[in-house]
């Protein structure tokens, strides 16, 4: 198996290189074979190559078995001719990942950490299932004039079928209920987004569909996270409420995501950004990179008890006491790294 | 004066009945002289006009000196031809109700509601400030087909130094800082908005400007709520937005709005729905509808006094235990609009 890292910016490569130590320590056991490879990616490749994707990074990207990102941009890159972020859409696009999976999940070491009351989130454990290579992030026309500017939100009945379809399909292997986000009220594209999910909701007859508008779900995700199972939204819908509901584990450093096509291998990546602020000072949080791995055995590899080892040992290293700032502690990256890998032993 | 009321659908015209009586206990020691004429709007109008927004209606409100808005909408009218709330928005656009002021308080009283711990939340008090005639809410060209819709989100440079003066000529009364929120990594219509904060931030050198990405503020409105002052973004990003805040008062419940032009009179609502499920039960909770009315006093009226009579007497109000369902208490709609009225007595 062939993975290939983009460590990318920030602290993304520290972030990077934690996994992957814990990844090593985890998978001899399993006889799990694999080639790690590293490349440019975000604004290391801007400063390398001048383009945040170079030709090889996306040729290695279509070859690999499975695709780890750390994170990237920061301000060094903020007024570069292309920006790295540019690059991540382009990755997107490029491979067709049309499905990101973003777990909402919180365990019982860390509800102290959240806002929310713990009353309200204990046993939350809800998917947000984002469309991520359509919608107003990539619609056309796009114009940037000095009077005025304007953005195109388009989707096809095919691309909203598709993600309906997936999201429908991991309803059924959990609770068998999909909430799909809209603001049909207003938009055009959300009247075309019910009406597809009505449709493809006839294909599962098992599991139940409602509908929320944006707004309202907005709310709900904090006054009522329990309720759900997966959610289903467009692209910035998605962005924002995958974001938000962050705050219900108190932390971003905890989340992963897994990324999916048609026809590419699968990315996996933190949901958080590259934190430049505290790159460089050994005190991120790499839980959100090490989930992101266990997604990668899990829906690449096919590798379920690795994951789950990997799982409750991260949760055991926790309830140990081993947590970084983020989280309250003081635990450093290499010595949460190190935990785990005892743990591991 | 002459006060137009749009009582609406569903809870709307017990509110706003509640909140007349509220209004006519409390003026006649200010002296304030004024006229109240009700008006169909919303789905009722469309039951006794066929539309939602009939002439003679828009005809008032443009001859109005402030108008109240109840609430619209209900499952009723979700197949009309044209539903009630495209009449919310053709009275928006032609009024040119392009400010719409959202503020975000929580009184002590009520903090034990709050889904958030209340260290997180005592003494947060915050404005949103949300563009509410453009963006993609009425960009053109708009598209539904069956195979594919679009949507197009448009600003003007015009539109955008607008509502920034209102946000920062509000911040300069307040904390003098203005949050602008965009999606200035992904969206053209984002980078104009950002460009123009900068330049407006120029004309009021006393107030700080900073930006926040619309996920990061989906995410910092809930884990650190009080760092805000004015936040102002777009349509579609402060109908998202101030919807998520209400959550930190526990109840929408509670949350008015006003909605100013730069020609006719301001516009005074809620910013909750109609809540068909709860309408005709005397349940509902009349105070988003009287704060809306306070604000209408100090905001068209210049009756700063009657205001702040009005808002300290609803707070004693709750204090004594009287609360709505929404509230965790028991209190009807006319029960509450009693204690109101004695205490004002
Ligand atoms: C960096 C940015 C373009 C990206 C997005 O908006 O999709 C990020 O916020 C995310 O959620 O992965
Ligand atoms: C009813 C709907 C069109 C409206 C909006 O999205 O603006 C409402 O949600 C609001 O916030 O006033």
């Amino acid at each position: 198996k062939k993975i290939v890292a983009l460590p990318g910016d920030g602290i993304g490569p520290e972030i990077m290189d934690a996994g992957i130590q814990v990844l090593n320590q985890l998978t001899p056991k399993y006889g799990l074979d694999y080639k790690i490879e590293r490349y440019d990616f975000g604004g290391c490749a801007i400063d390398s190559t001048g383009t945040p994707l170079p030709k090889t990074t996306l040729k290695a990207c279509q070859e690999a078995d499975a695709i780890l990102l750390g994170a990237i941009g920061g301000p060094k890159w903020s007024n570069a001719p292309k920006r790295p972020e540019q690059g991540l859409l382009e990755l997107r696009k490029n491979l067709g990942l049309f499905a990101n999976i973003r777990p909402v999940k919180i365990s019982k070491s860390l509800e102290a950490l959240s806002p929310l009351k713990s009353e309200r989130i204990r046993g939350v454990d809800f998917i947000i299932v984002r469309e991520l290579t359509g919608g107003i992030y990539f619609g056309e026309p796009r114009e940037l004039k000095k009077e005025r500017a304007l953005d195109t939100c388009l989707y096809t009945r095919s691309e909203i079928q598709r993600i309906m379809r997936q999201a429908f399909n991991i309803a059924r292997t959990r609770k068998k209920k999909v909430t799909s986000v809209d603001k049909a009220n207003v938009l055009a594209t959300s009247k075309l987004w019910r009406e597809v999910a009505e449709e493809v909701a006839k294909e599962f007859p098992d599991v139940k569909l409602e509908h929320q508008l944006v707004d309202s779900a907005a709310m709900l995700l904090i006054q009522n996270p329990k309720q759900f199972d997966v959610i289903v939204t467009e692209n910035l819908f998605g962005d924002i409420l995958s974001d938000e509901a962050s705050v219900i584990p108190g932390t971003l450093g905890v989340l992963p995501s897994a990324s999916h096509s048609e026809k590419n291998s699968s990315l996996y990546e933190p949901i958080h950004g590259s934190a430049p602020d505290i790159a460089g000072k050994n005190s991120a949080n790499p839980l959100s990179m090490i989930f992101s791995i266990s997604m990668m055995l899990r829906e690449s590899f096919k590798e379920y008890s690795a994951a789950e080892e990997l799982e409750a040992a991260c949760e055991r290293v926790i309830e140990k006491g081993y947590t970084t700032k983020d989280l309250g502690g003081k635990t450093t990256t290499t010595e949460f790294v190190q935990a785990l890998i005892e743990e591991l032993k």
